[in-house]
Formats: structure tokens, sequence, C-alpha cells
């Protein structure tokens, strides 16, 4: 149980450090998706229109097309008439050509005839009982009619790489006519338990075992952050075991979480297992909860080992490794942590020498530490997120000005 | 072409009789799902715990199992000396008894041992070569240990109706044993397009056609707002195509919304088929853009005519359909349209007599308008929400401050 912890580091340099090994290790990667099934994905390519649109002078107003010219100098009292020579609904097309003293009935939507270059709206005219109509006023030159390509020409940029696809950006590539995208991918993130205590739900708890929760729980906060995420099992915390595991396991996915149970033999185990399969970059991090975190890298992919108590999980994984996973995801090339301020409602001691990082509830302005001690899951019930103690700092008085971490 | 609106509603008054339709037609429902997949889903009842947690008492670390009495009066020049009778790891159990004078090596998360109350951290123990321990300093009764129940007790409310499951709620409901969990099941929402002008995304586009939008892209603000959404195709606007279209929809879905392609035919077509089945609420909306919005109700289920045009269609989805739908997926109850204050950058006019929603891109406190016809699909690329321009207001100047109502 001696567990050496030669490559501790303060909560900053763990954060640096930890983003820099995503970026260098784990590159995005994309995924052609249909646009129909693209709500909350993040576009990995800047795309460009590959038509027109309006894809033919469109009539805006239900009308008749008409050479503008046709229209000068009519009134009410002086209308001037033309003769109807054929009728367009939208979707349809005809063989037909307006020229002078003839016009072309048409609905909103439809292709302009050829020749005609304006619409004189339907109420502006007078339609006679011998296939004539009477113009009532003067129409402007192209006037209710969108030209070809006046909303999006051929060949511009319409999106960008990057771009959150929400339901109007989605319908600008569908009236481009994509039916799949670039989207990046999810990232693939495996988790894995430990300890020989935890049983899964549905087996009958035997005396001193307790359920998993951090398997499915850090599972469905990778979900939480982009990831395609799944619990990977649990494994018995001895050597062939852990290494057998993770090996396995990283065939499968670019990032692997570890908890243990509430032991802390994992932390040791996985420790020599990095040590021979790569390289520990992180081994405890100074912050309460959560010293016992270690992370390393196995052939450019991750293993993080989070705390086995679920609250000490949950935290750490929130603010270390849920960055740099979103950013991955490409939901946020500047994605941080969300944060709201308030005021604490009580005064909190913390130990000198080391973050700490305190469980809050947040009511409005109102910032309720949550005092449990940190086995206490039910705390997660409340829980909106964390308040960071520095260091130096001793404690937080009542009424004192903070920052909160909130959880997803 | 003629078609009269009976029914023009107001706005406020259309938000309120949609909601309303919303509330008496369609109930809630639930569905059964696993905790391991339940992120972002909302709770459908109150969970009460299953089993006291810890499930036994609890060592909080690494040391003896002792009867406190037995540390009484220990110190480092006067240790008390236990013979050690057992070890247990997290997870195990023994038959073997703590008694006075005897103790059992424990690691945290253990069960503690029949007998044995507190436990004495490693650190404040000698072990001795002989099966013997050293005491050094006097242990509280119950000093580090997690008294069964302590965290949660069986039978106590832990959840409840209306709560979204985050990560850390997942993780109380774990620790439980849920395997499953009853949720809000997803409103079942159908969209149709109509229009003899559009064809689908992969066909060759013929001249005077357009792709579909609305049909895939309300389909996805749909399942903005967390409802299971469906694009259930294209339909010609003749009468009897529709009403066949909707009978047959209506028995897969609750709620359905259908659009126009640019013409104005739909709505015509659908207020007859509506009064013929069911009955028509609202016919027109005094708003500029989406006067020809349309709701009724067939048997208990509701038919929501949206414009054809798709920025159109898109506001009036989210100002009058996002709010009910989230609230029928038991997102929020007090669920309101999320709105961001800012000023509007260039000035803008709005016509008399009618409320008008204004297109707009946020950029920090910048309000800027966008201004292109009502049908340019383009603007849907930066389009993040709309200013309301109340009827009675003739224009919204530079720098006035204003609500903006975000997109999905």
């Amino acid at each position: 149980m001696g567990t050496e912890f030669l490559k501790i580091k303060e909560c900053d340099e763990a954060i640096d450090i930890i983003q820099k090994l995503f970026d260098d290790n784990i590159k995005p990667q994309s995924e052609e998706i249909d646009v129909s099934e693209a709500y909350g994905r993040i576009l990995y390519e800047d795309v460009y229109s590959r038509m027109d649109f309006p894809p033919f002078n469109k009539a805006l107003k239900d009308g008749f097309a008409i050479l503008s010219e046709d229209s000068f100098g009519a009134s009410e009292e002086s209308p001037n008439t033309l003769e109807i020579i054929d009728f367009l609904e939208a979707g349809s097309t005809t063989d037909k050509k307006v020229e002078k003293g003839k016009c072309i009935e048409i609905s909103t939507g439809a292709a302009m005839p050829e020749g005609a270059e304006s619409v004189i709206m339907v109420e502006y005219c007078e339609k006679l009982d011998d296939g004539k109509v009477n113009l009532l006023t003067t129409a402007t030159p192209s006037q209710d009619v969108a030209k070809k390509g006046s909303d999006i020409e051929e060949g511009k940029l319409i999106l960008k790489k990057g771009d959150f696809l929400n339901p109007g950006k989605i319908g600008v590539l569908l009236s481009q006519g994509f039916e799949t995208i670039e989207v990046y991918k999810k990232p693939s993130v495996g988790v894995i338990s430990s300890g020989n205590e935890i049983m899964m739900q549905g087996e009958e708890l035997s005396y001193g075992k307790i359920y998993d929760v951090n398997g499915n729980m850090i599972k469905n906060d990778a979900v939480s952050c982009g990831a395609n995420a799944k619990f990977l099992g649990i494994m018995r915390d001895n050597y062939d075991e852990v290494k057998e595991k993770i090996t396995e396991s990283l065939n499968e996915v670019d990032v692997l979480l570890c908890s243990g149970g509430t032991s802390a033999g994992l932390g040791d185990v996985l420790k020599h297992v990095l040590d021979e399969l790569g390289e520990v970059y992180i081994h405890g991090i100074s912050v309460q909860p959560g010293k016992p975190t270690i992370v390393g890298v196995i052939d450019e992919k991750l293993v993080i080992g989070l705390p086995g108590n679920p609250v000490s999980a949950l935290m750490i994984f929130n603010a270390f490794v849920a960055q740099p996973l979103t950013k991955l995801a490409g939901i946020d090339k500047d994605f941080e942590l969300k944060t709201v301020k308030g005021k604490m409602t009580r005064r909190i001691h913390s130990p000198v020498g080391r973050m700490q990082y305190q469980l809050v509830k947040v009511n409005g302005e109102d910032v309720q530490p949550i005092f449990k001690d940190s086995g206490a899951i039910f705390s997660l019930s409340s829980a909106d997120g964390y308040v960071k103690v520095p260091k130096s700092v001793e404690l937080l008085d009542e009424g004192e000005k903070v920052e909160v971490y909130l959880f997803n």
C-alpha cells in the first residue's frame, strides 16, 4: 500500500499536461452521416454551395409574369391589358415564352417563364373573361422575382468547419441537396471499473459488496462530453488481469478511463502496467479529493486512472478530462467548463497545502457547500458542481463570492 | 387562392391556445430504459432508495478494526498491543469476531467485522513481527467507519419526478442497484412536406424544382426539443392525398407537423381536411412571417400546418411549437424559450398592425438584424434567433435594448 507518487502535479499543471497529451496523441477524426440525423453534430469540413439558389429566377408572389415595360404607365384609371398565354404552378414548366403584350399567370415559387422578368401581384390585376388581364399598376424591373443565385451563389462558403449543426444550418444543407456530411467523429472512450467488492446491478448483493457506480456513471459523463463511450466491465485489480484488460480495451477505444473500487489497490497495479506498456505522465494530482489520479499513454492512446470513490471520480473527470474530451469531439475549440458566480451560504474550511474541490449545490445566487464524508454517494443527487479552494486559502467565508464549475 | 382566415389569432393568444391543446389532448407518457443509457432523460417517477447505503458498516480507511475501548490511553510512548486475528480486504468477509485484545487488519471499503466498531488508521499503528500490532493513539467510537445507512437510508426519497438525469444522479441510481428506470417517453412527432415543386436530396433536380428543406429541418428541430421525430415524406397538396396521408400518419404519431412548399395551396386543403376529420382551432396567426399557420385536432392528436417558406416554418415552429413540445417531453415544467439580451446594431422598420419576428444574429451584446427577403434560406446559416417587434411598434432604433429568442 506504500504507493510512491513520483509524478505528483499541481492542478493547473495537470490540466495542461492532460490537454497536451490529448493534442499530441489523439487526432480528431471525421465520419460521414446523414444530414437528416445531424442535429447537434459538429461540421468537420468547410461546406461550399453546390448550386445557385434559387436554382432559377423564382416568382415571389402569386400574379402575372410580364415584361416590366408592359406595365409602364398602368393605373386603375388607365390599365394596360395583356393576353394570358399559360398558367404556371410551382414545380411546373412551360414551353411558352412571354413576349410583348403577353403574360403568364404564375404561382409563388414557380420558375419564371422565358422572356418575363417581373411579377405583378394578383392584387394589382383584374382578370377579364376573354383570357386577358388588366394591369392596374406599374411593376419595376425584377419586381417580386428572386434572381437565380440571389440567395446562395454556387461555390460560395456556406458553413464552416466547427459549426454546430442546428436546425437552420441543416436546412441550408438540405436546400443544397446534401444527403450526407462529414462531421467530427465522437471520440471513442472506454470505462473499466475495478475492485473485488463491486458487483453489477441485477446481481444479488452479497455481504461486504456494493454495486459498481463508476463504470456507467463515468460512461454517461463521457457521453455528455460528446464521446461515444461504453462501459467495458469490471476487472480484478491484479497485475495480469489489469494488463490483459487494458491491452484488449485499447484495441477498441482511444481513451480508457479506469477507476478502482474504494480500495487503493488499482493505482499501484495501473502504474506498473503503464510503466511496462507505455509511459506515466501524472501520478497523483495535488487536489482533495483525487490524489490517486494517474495518467499515462500507451501507443498514442490515453489511459487515465480515476479515484475509486464515485464523488471523487466524478469531480476528477469533470475537472481534468471533460474539457480535452469535449474539444476532441470538436464541440468547441475554445470550450471551457461552464461556470456560474454566486456567494457561499456557509463558511468552509480547507486544508492548506492542497487544492480542494468542494462539492456545492447552486440555488440562484446561493452556493451551498455539501458536507458529507467524501464517500457519500447521496451528495451526488443534489450536487451542481464544485468550487475550487486554492492551496494557499484556509477558508471561504460565508457570503464570499465564488465561481462554481458546473457538472454536465 | 382566396383562403378565408376565420380563426386568425394574435401571437400571445395563439401561444396559449396551442399550449392548452397540447395539455388537453396529449398526456405525457413514460417508458422504461436502462440506467446505463439514461443521460439527459427526465425521471417520470419519484425514486425511493431500495436499501441502506452503505449496506454495511464500512471501513473508511486502511487500518485495524478494533473495539475503540482497546485504544483508550494509547500513545507513542505507551502503545496498546492487540493480536491480529485476520485480514479483510474490500469485498471479503470473515467468520472471526473482534473481541477485547484482538483486531482485524482492514482495507478501505471493507465491511467491519463483527464486534469491531472503530478503525484505527495504519499510520497510527506499528505492526509487530509476532502477529501483533501496537496502537499509538486513541480512537473514538465509530472512528473512520461509515455506518450502515448513514449515506442513504432504505425507503428514502432520493430522486424526484422531473429530475434531469445527469451523471451524478445516474450514479445514485446505480449505487442502489437500479438497472432500469421510468423516464418521460419522447413525444412522437411526424413531419410531412407538401408541394409539387419539391424533390428529395439525392434526386436530380429538374427545372423549376427545389429540394425539400422543411421535412428534415423541422424533424431535427423537434428532436432538439426532446421529441422522437421522423420525416414521413412528401405529399402532393390535393384533398384526397392530404386526407389519406394525415389519417395514416396519425396512427404513428401524436403530433403531426405539415408544411407547404412555397405555394399557398396546402393551407386551404389542410383546413378542409381538418374540418372534416376534426376541428380547426387556429387558422392564421397575426405575425410576420407565418400568417398561413393552421392548428387543429383530430382524435386527440395535434395537426399543425406551418408556412412553406423554410425561414418562416423555422420561426413559427420555435415560437409556437417548441415550448409545448419540450414540456410534453418532461424537460422542464417551467420551460421557457431561451433568451438573451442585447442591443440592435441597426434600425429596423416593422409594419404596424402585425407582430413581426425579425431574424437576428447575436455577437456578444450586439444583435444584428438579418435583412433578406423572407425566402432567403441562406439567412439560416447565421441566424441565432429572432426579436419580436410588437404590432404597435413601427421601428426598433439602433442601440435599442432587445430580448432575443434563441433557436435550438
